[in-house]
């Protein structure tokens, strides 16, 4: 297909894709003529990926390309380019001080006590250290035993996510995998936040 | 206290207090000599709210700034006041295309059947389409309907959770609920992460 027919089929602008193409986050099509090129449906894939990686992850540049790298290279196995994928997703931040530090220990030992297979430099453990330090540095405390019955549940839920991935295709797995986790997060959190002015109209809005 | 205490007392650099001031989300201090002013705990407080909004809420300077603006206007109602802080750390979008439409459909579907009294033009409902269409944009199908089990839990734990917050005081109560709402949700999506990392072990991992 053409750009203006890749842009159909995707819903983004030309301008966009040709943003895409010149930070090499899109491969260039195939030369069908001086300044045409044909697009197929792998272009049709990445740029969605790309797309939710930039909306719904408000990922940065650099670890778009990190994650396309690491969806492109196949002599990197699926679990470990799921792992890039996952790490690109935490916002970088210094997390040296002695609050990270109390904070760590306690993520360690919840991912310990329920025997989670998670890398122990995985970044999402910086991200459930920032909600720890937040919240203590306002002067609560948020005590992750609070979520010790809820997590076999969520872990339930997760290899039942996993389970809907294809069986094959890497594009394809990579693009499921992480769509699904972006979406469904931001889907969750937009149920809580109706939840809560639910509550706050309970509370405060009468 | 003198600007290097409330650094201190804050954790964040002189230069970022600097920065809050000049953009207007710290009020100046009450000067004490040339060049020198003296700070309370009201920018103790203010200035944790404005960094969880930064730094967790990833929110821009404007909508900080509508934030604070809300917060100090007593007369707009302390529900009132959350509506806005709810509405700014939805990410604007355009949200007019067709998928849209049909998100927007099953969004208020969702609300008008829950019961839950959300304002009709609340961003959260932007938020909550957002996922569907991403989504759907992938060729899955995102169906609201398998969250209404969980939904009645979802709202249990909101009041609970508005449930702790002070009784009085506008700015510990603001602060209270913005810094909670984007703690918690922080913290429950590195849950499901960390569960997502185990269940990619499980199934591509051995």
């Amino acid at each position: 297909m053409r750009m203006s027919e890749l842009s159909t089929a995707t819903g983004l602008p030309v301008a966009t894709l040709k943003y895409y193409l010149r930070e090499g986050l899109l491969n260039a099509g195939t030369a069908t003529a001086v300044n045409q090129a044909s697009y197929g449906d792998g272009h049709v894939r990445r740029a969605r990926l790309v797309r939710a990686l930039m909306e719904l992850g408000n990922l940065q540049l650099a670890d778009i390309k990190r994650v396309v790298a690491a969806v492109d290279d196949e002599s990197v196995p699926l679990h470990d380019a799921f792992g890039v994928a996952q790490d690109a997703m935490v916002p970088p931040r210094d997390r040296s001080d002695d609050a990270y530090r109390r904070a760590f220990e306690d993520v360690d030992a919840f991912v310990t006590r329920h025997k989670l297979r998670v890398r122990p430099d995985a970044q999402v453990r910086g991200m459930l250290a920032d909600a720890l330090v937040a919240m203590r540095s306002g002067g609560w405390e948020l005590d992750l035993a609070a979520f010790d019955e809820r997590m076999p549940a969520v872990v339930a839920q997760a290899v039942a996510e996993l389970g809907g991935i294809p069986a094959e295709g890497r594009e394809a797995q990579m693009e499921a995998s992480v769509i699904g986790t972006i979406s469904y997060e931001v889907a969750i959190s937009a149920l809580r936040r109706l939840a809560l002015e639910h509550a706050s109209w309970r509370r405060f809005g009468r």
